[in-house]
């Protein structure tokens, strides 16, 4: 689909057809065109939950304002932000290093820098940790967003459930935080889409001191 | 462009050619496609400063690890995310639930509602004001890059930047956290591209707990 399609026709629906599944394939097409997003040092700080049985979006449904889109969305992807993918040790951030040093972009050397570096920008605080972990993950879920329209799947991307109340229920480590929860299906076509809603402009955006 | 084009040529390109100008219409243009990305309650909790000029885009290197990408480009965007973008009487707070009204969105008698789901969902912790400013403004910060290859645009997300010197010498309010800078305008032909970094694959990224 054209890059401008999917930008204007990507909306949050609020009604998904229960009988209409996303397959494993397509979600994995989904998730690995989104993969391709660019982090902090290549540092990809994001994980998915899959949720698909109805017994687990029921609950997750509870812990969501009673949203029904939770349950009648086929597939509901709890997005994670982990605080801690910046730390020595941490398997993404080795296989990092090795990588940038097979490909020739740093040397051994560097480890103490590449470290140091890491943990200055991102994990000195807990604000730099929560700044690193969630802006890379949002880059990662408008990743999810347009990818899934592209696919012709519509989503909802949602900030109205429990944190800590689903840190529980699904056993979550305080590594990291939970951004959003994102509905992932097709649009139930016996219902209306409401007109998009309004933008702030560029003199809106654009801003000086 | 082709959604899956933009997705896989975009690249973080670290050789702007500094002859090659972006114009005001462009940069317009790219920010008002950004600017269709969805958001927490629509609050929109980013802003940008456009720094164009060699004095102020020289300020900005001398605070960004000297990278000289950050005079080269023509284009460097100061990336704004809003930690008090979800106050009572903040502007575009104000602005949104006007439009709910008008649109039939919400009634005035769910002001008391929206103020409360916004503080309590956004407001009740440094946490949790970090994570809304920083997850939607990585939402915008994603729609730019991508919308930037659209446009024929590259891109450079910079982290390695002094955040509160760069906060002190562009006047930055401290309700802003700065998530990023963006370097915008066009490969230099006469630098080669290096390849794709690695990614996660779809087993990576999926968790269970």
């Amino acid at each position: 689909m054209d890059f401008k399609d999917v930008m204007y026709r990507r909306r949050a629906v609020n009604f998904f057809d229960p009988e209409q599944p996303v397959s494993d394939a397509l979600l994995r097409e989904l998730v690995e065109t989104a993969a391709n997003t660019p982090s902090s040092f290549n540092l990809q700080p994001w994980n998915l939950i899959v949720l698909r049985e109805p017994e687990s979006k029921g609950r997750l449904e509870k812990l969501a304002w009673n949203q029904s889109k939770v349950s009648e969305a086929p597939v509901v992807l709890i997005v994670l932000a982990d605080r801690s993918g910046w730390k020595e040790g941490h398997s993404v951030v080795e296989r990092n290093f090795q990588e940038m040093v097979r490909t020739g972009a740093m040397t051994v050397e560097q480890r103490e820098w590449f470290l140091g570096a890491c943990g200055s920008l991102y994990g000195a605080s807990e604000e730099r940790q929560q700044a690193f972990a969630c802006k890379n993950t949002g880059f990662f879920a408008m990743s999810l967003m347009l990818s899934a329209k592209n696919l012709g799947l519509d989503t909802h991307p949602m900030d109205g459930f429990d944190v800590e109340g689903v840190r529980k229920a699904f056993q979550i480590p305080n590594n990291f935080w939970i951004p959003l929860l994102l509905a992932v299906g097709y649009f139930r076509k016996d219902k209306e889409l409401q007109p998009p809603k309004w933008r702030k402009s560029y003199t809106d955006i654009v801003v000086s001191f």
